[in-house]
């Protein structure tokens, strides 16, 4: 009889304590790992030669941190340069729904992201985009998926969900597109990834009935209890951690299962304040004792996710591990372990990032390089030829209208400085010869198909106290469209044409002059550059919003929301204002 | 806009409390099936016609119960009735580990449990067992799985697992036919569920490294706590249960996942006290919380048999339901839904078996009908020609040896009366011209391989105060050989003579004649009689055996694990005593 003695390992982290996910314990143990598995578990000093040492003394050792909801874009980086990133921050396995560049490109944005993350050491699972375009009818995005297409790319190796079905009052009606995107991912078995803010009663049973069964969004704390008592997986982000949710929920006969997710942290986020880390000290802030937190950060997502093999550190699992600094509840990583290898150390990646050939994320020359893009910064690879759109210039700014002269109550949206929450208003302004001269008078929104499409919605903006100045950006929810939003047509289209030159992004104006951009030439929505970078341009693009009078808590996403026709309660797309609450087009002029 | 009131629903049940296995709580609501589905959970008397309705009141409404370790044979009884019996107790899905028939038949008695079990309400899924036989090259059983036997018996519909790896000495050892067997089960992704009590340090460290991360067996407080803290999900069956183990794991800083199972229950037990519904009040008593009770009944088995569609009362699952009456503690089953039918209503089922044409179960006409059944008892099937032994006599039960006359010293086993463990001891026997002498001076056990071998081991029985007679069975752990106990020859050939008539089984002598019988002709372990018959002769045999002296809790789990070579310390095969520690045969003449 001989033991785990006999056999040499790859590496010994000794001196460390595991904290259990399964007890919520702390204890002293040598962690030992062969190829990508933990090969032992041992007390301190038992035998167990290993050809590599890691000094663990004053760290805990916990497994990887698993998100099972996010998507990558909203990082604005690649697939590849967001796993150098998250990962350290102890991030080693992800569910993303690239949403965002699906509608954009479709199936084949799909396959290009399952591809370029497949090199890393992080583990991207993928689930389908379950709403594109967000909604049917009144958008245009670049593309369109079908049930069949859906079921088609359901079977790509690496997909095992249904992204978040976000059209919730479709599905609560009963609508035979949803319905039938539901059924399909529901006969090839994968999980069924929920988004249904405040919904409750009847109407949620009639959406869980589909299937569905998370939830990932902003609920009111009665809403998140009657959720969870449903039997739906509450998943919570950072807007969902308030200390009153919390404490109703520690209040129960006991915890249901939870999950801490991020779903959409920008790279500059990411880099100042953390990933899952920084979620996991959010909910330890909020009054959820830390080792709930490290279950909600490991094991229950890892079951969700249906991965048998991680989630706790244990003998036979793949070694995917965090040691952690100071205490449990500062979720503070000083070193990542992924498949067994150390891939991130001190906050920084260690490890060499393997180009995928073939993948083009790297090697191929795109058509458009973007003179914005920093002088050395990758190429944008296949996916950069997603703008078609004619040059920008102050005459597509004019809002040509079919009335006579004379002044009119046109629909406005009025924006606020706390959420994306956009409410219908109205505003009078003089019509003359067909155009509207709102110049002086309003802030206006223009939202230009970038597909090849006609498509070119305006709406007056009421809410806030621009300077002369203006953004433009194709990272516009859902559908990334060129969104232009300014104070005067030569300021519009100075912006409009430095996103467009720079093949996709973000840019503002102040006054005349580019005061900042953010190049996003991947789709129009992500960048080939590092995460470093992508980060320093985000807090400038933030601060010119910021200059310009674009007052709000996070000032980028405040613009890229108003194009979000699934958010109440007046958005604009590219086909028209949408009364999201009606779900049906909103008159450019108002009724009277 | 319109809800879930618009389609019909099947079934409206109403005026219930369900009972969350999320979040402990109970909450007045209706609960709509559809199919083989739960359709809606709606507050009291919100809108949702159905076909039927069930008056709910005064009931709590809670998932149905889910068994993640357990095994048929143990009942006595064929899938058929088996399902029958426990759907009533509220057990709407097992995973079953047919170890017990696998080794008497092999593969084709996989399947045969596997289609005998397809037509019943019950979900029934299946391990492999892992272990055939128990302890290769010390025992011959029926059948011997290679690795590539199971590999190929893993791919079979329904089967999920691989059986719980009882030799865990051998996989600690790193024996190469166990490490086969686990790498074959590992590569197919298949549950590995394990068997290793008191195992611990880096011994269960080793064990746990080949991915196998259950266990159901009897440990001590300490090693239970310290297997969930490994990451092991620990299966609780009833003596694992203690006062002082439950109160140990309360106090940790969180609860682990924790299952509860039933692993083997004999008929009558299961009629007297319950299935499921019986660990869950032991779970209580032993000061479990009723709501962690129900989790760990229901929720976190589905959790761990990837049974994503049940395991708790919501929109979307499965409409697995039980109806209790009184309190949550009490798990009373009132009425039983598997899959939106009701099959069980005040402990019997209502549903029509529908007889599976092909699979034998009920309808062939098996070649040993056995006198001891009952006059309309149901055919044996294709599993009746499992016995191949000559006619019993007393002559078989002479017990030569290659020893000169005079007085010798014997090993012998020492039983107890409280537990399963055998003590090896040693008893002085006169031997006469090849014979030992052993009537009147001990009681002696053979054990005859009943498969057409040769093999016959004899040992004499300590520990016990006998009156004339003897016990033989078919129903041995885990080779199910031929099993014999007796004060005489003509006793012995008695008892093993009716169990041959019978076509496998267990008898009991009392003097010369047969007390009890218990025909087991499928297989040898396995009654195609109805439960209630099964246990009325059970309680039979269990009387019979007390009668005559077998004193123990559980008199015949005592007797058919004196061949349990895996279980410590002295057992018997058909080839050797077994130095169960040792793993190696013990000299039938002690040492001196």
């Amino acid at each position: 009889m001989h033991s785990t003695t006999e056999q040499p390992h790859d590496v010994r982290i000794s001196g460390g304590r595991v904290v259990s996910a399964f007890t919520g314990e702390e204890f002293a143990a040598d962690v030992l790992l062969r190829g990508e598995t933990i090969s032992g578990v041992l007390p301190p000093g038992a035998p167990g030669a290993a050809r590599d040492h890691v000094d663990a003394t004053g760290l805990l050792v916990v497994p990887g941190f698993v998100d099972a909801h996010m998507h990558i874009e909203s990082s604005f980086l690649t697939p590849q340069t967001f796993a150098a990133l998250t990962l350290a921050r102890g991030t080693t396995t992800v569910l993303a729904d690239p949403h965002e560049i699906v509608n954009v490109a479709g199936a084949r944005a799909m396959r290009w992201m399952i591809e370029a993350g497949r090199g890393t050491p992080q583990t991207q699972l993928w689930g389908v985009p379950s709403c594109v375009p967000a909604l049917e009818g009144l958008e245009h995005a670049g593309a369109s998926l079908s049930a069949d297409d859906i079921a088609e790319l359901l079977r790509l190796p690496g997909v095992i969900a249904l992204g978040e079905v976000m059209d919730y009052r479709a599905v609560v009606a009963d609508d035979p597109r949803m319905r039938g995107i539901v059924a399909a991912a529901r006969a090839q078995g994968v999980i069924l990834d929920g988004h249904c803010p405040n919904l409750s009663g009847a109407e949620l049973s009639a959406y869980m009935a589909t299937g569905v069964d998370s939830d990932h969004t902003k609920n009111r704390t009665e809403v998140v209890l009657e959720k969870a008592r449903m039997g739906m997986l509450m998943m919570l982000q950072e807007k969902c951690l308030l200390p009153e949710t919390v404490e109703a929920l520690l209040a129960l006969p006991q915890l249901p299962p939870l999950c801490l997710v991020t779903d959409d942290l920008a790279a500059d986020h990411i880099l100042g304040a953390g990933h899952l880390d920084h979620i996991a000290r959010v909910a330890v802030r909020a009054g959820l004792p830390a080792t709930a937190v490290l279950r909600a950060l490991t094991w229950a997502p890892a079951q969700r996710l249906r991965l048998y093999d991680r989630g706790v550190v244990a003998p036979g699992k793949r070694a995917d591990l965090v040691l952690l600094r100071g205490e449990l509840a500062d979720f503070d990583p000083a070193a990542v372990f992924a498949g067994g290898r150390e891939v991130a150390r001190d906050g920084a990646a260690t490890y060499e990032a393997e180009p995928r050939t073939g993948s083009g994320a790297e090697v191929r020359t795109g058509p458009a390089a973007g003179s914005g893009s920093s002088p050395d910064a990758p190429d944008a690879g296949p996916l950069a030829d997603t703008l078609t759109v004619e040059p920008q210039t102050p005459d597509g700014f004019r809002w040509r209208v079919d009335l006579p002269d004379g002044t009119h109550r046109f629909r406005a949206m009025r924006v606020n400085s706390r959420d994306t929450y956009t409410e219908a208003a109205e505003i009078e302004l003089p019509v003359r010869a067909g155009e509207v001269a709102w110049e002086g008078r309003t802030a206006l929104v223009r939202v230009r198909n970038r597909y090849g499409r006609s498509g070119t919605v305006f709406a007056p903006l009421l809410g806030r106290t621009l300077a002369p100045g203006a953004v433009a950006t194709t990272y516009a929810h859902d559908s990334h469209n060129l969104l232009t939003i300014g104070t005067s047509r030569s300021a519009m289209a100075a912006a409009a044409a430095a996103v467009v030159e720079d093949g996709g992004g973000v840019a503002v104006v102040h006054g005349e002059d580019v005061a900042a951009r953010l190049p996003l030439p991947v789709g129009g929505v992500m960048s080939p550059d590092s995460a470093a970078e992508v980060a320093r341009r985000s807090r400038v693009v933030r601060d010119a919003l910021t200059g310009w009078g674009w007052e709000h808590l996070n000032p980028f996403m405040s613009v890229s929301t108003l194009t979000l026709a699934v958010s109440p309660s007046l958005k604009i797309t590219d086909l028209s204002l949408v009364d999201v609450v009606r779900r049906e087009p909103s008159g450019a002029t108002a009724t009277e």
